[in-house]
């Protein structure tokens, strides 16, 4: 019997990723990881929070405080505004912090170890490209190599998401009955619930759920 | 011109590589980091502010308070006892956090990332085997592919211990000129300073300088 890890943010990714996990393992083989690493937008923990509870899966949340100090008080303080523009030399914008899913991924693996769980779950994509590197499948792969080799543990890191774009991780969300759950999810950029519609984020979630056709649950929360 | 990064914990190993490291790249070139992840023993902080005060060395303290929650407290609390027993599943105390090193490693590495170092030194050891698999060289090639895919950005761990017992490398100390600066380091395994002498560490260190046939300058500090 698979027991799978799945690492959730309380975004859409990662919350379609939770129930495809339910699917393909069985509810009660499935945990949940959330990582309170003081990010700018805590609604993120409430909406993991819910989503969890909602269907009643085990979920630990651990707390990271090093990226504040590695990547500058904007990826984690709201009073301070991000800057959009990207480094002229790495084309990265300054709240970056290299490799942060390597990171999370490797808290994530020393947790399964404990509990004896070998298959991870992340909502990584390297379609819809963020321009993060360790998104990318060929670095998931040479994470698992250096996890179990580090671990003695042989992990495998699941990637469901990985070649979808957005109307595609719409479609798998709508087949694994995840749709309900979108209601709770947190996308917005600017941290707003009801979301503000209008930041990139709010854009990419709507053109995706356009373009699957049907309705954004959360939206239809808010107009309710 | 080659710039390293060293991974100091204020212990006799890694104040080693730091040396090691000035050497080989000149002590313009070096810097340290080191983590406060609420060990028990907070005098190996203190240890690695004063060594590098004494060779004015740029150093960044970067907090991680995950390993808490991860490792159950005896990792992190001096007032709880450290069970030396070993887990009968897998022969590992009660206190290991696996893939530990991975983490520092990747951590060093995100800060190495911001400061354009790409060549990091840490002191781990395979020869005296302290049963952590991520010490082993296989562990850190691997995790040179994960890192330097992640943040594409190619770096090289170097491990100038990894195959040195505890007398090999004080010789490398004295090669070094790091004899002196192991009067700061620390070592007891129960955070005594003047050292308990008898603890395993104490031991473990006590022979390393007896048998390369010179004083420990920690012992000689505390009798003068």
């Amino acid at each position: 019997m698979t027991k799978a890890l799945v690492v959730l943010s309380g975004g859409q990714d990662s919350t379609t990723c939770l129930y495809w996990a339910i699917k393909e393992f069985g509810i009660s083989n499935v945990e949940a990881i959330t990582f309170d690493y003081q990010q700018r937008h805590r609604i993120e923990l409430e909406c993991a929070d819910q989503i969890t509870a909602l269907i009643n899966v085990p979920q630990a949340v651990l707390p990271i405080n090093t990226f504040q100090d590695l990547g500058g008080s904007a990826l984690t303080e709201e009073a301070i505004e991000v800057k959009n523009d990207l480094n002229p030399e790495n084309q990265l914008p300054n709240t970056f912090v290299p490799g942060r899913n390597l990171i999370f991924l490797t808290f994530a693996a020393a947790h399964a170890y404990k509990k004896g769980i070998k298959t991870l779950v992340t909502g990584v994509s390297q379609t819809d490209y963020s321009g993060y590197p360790d998104c990318r499948r060929d670095t998931i792969d040479k994470l698992e190599l250096a996890i179990s080799a580090g671990m003695e543990y042989e992990v495998s890191i699941l990637t469901p998401l990985i070649d979808k774009n957005k109307k595609e991780t719409v479609e798998l969300a709508i087949k694994v009955n995840a749709l309900e759950a979108m209601a709770l999810t947190h996308t917005c950029y600017n941290g707003q619930q009801p979301p503000c519609g209008e930041c990139p984020a709010c854009e990419l979630r709507s053109k995706g759920f356009k373009e699957a056709g049907v309705a954004d649950p959360l939206v239809e929360r808010f107009n309710a």
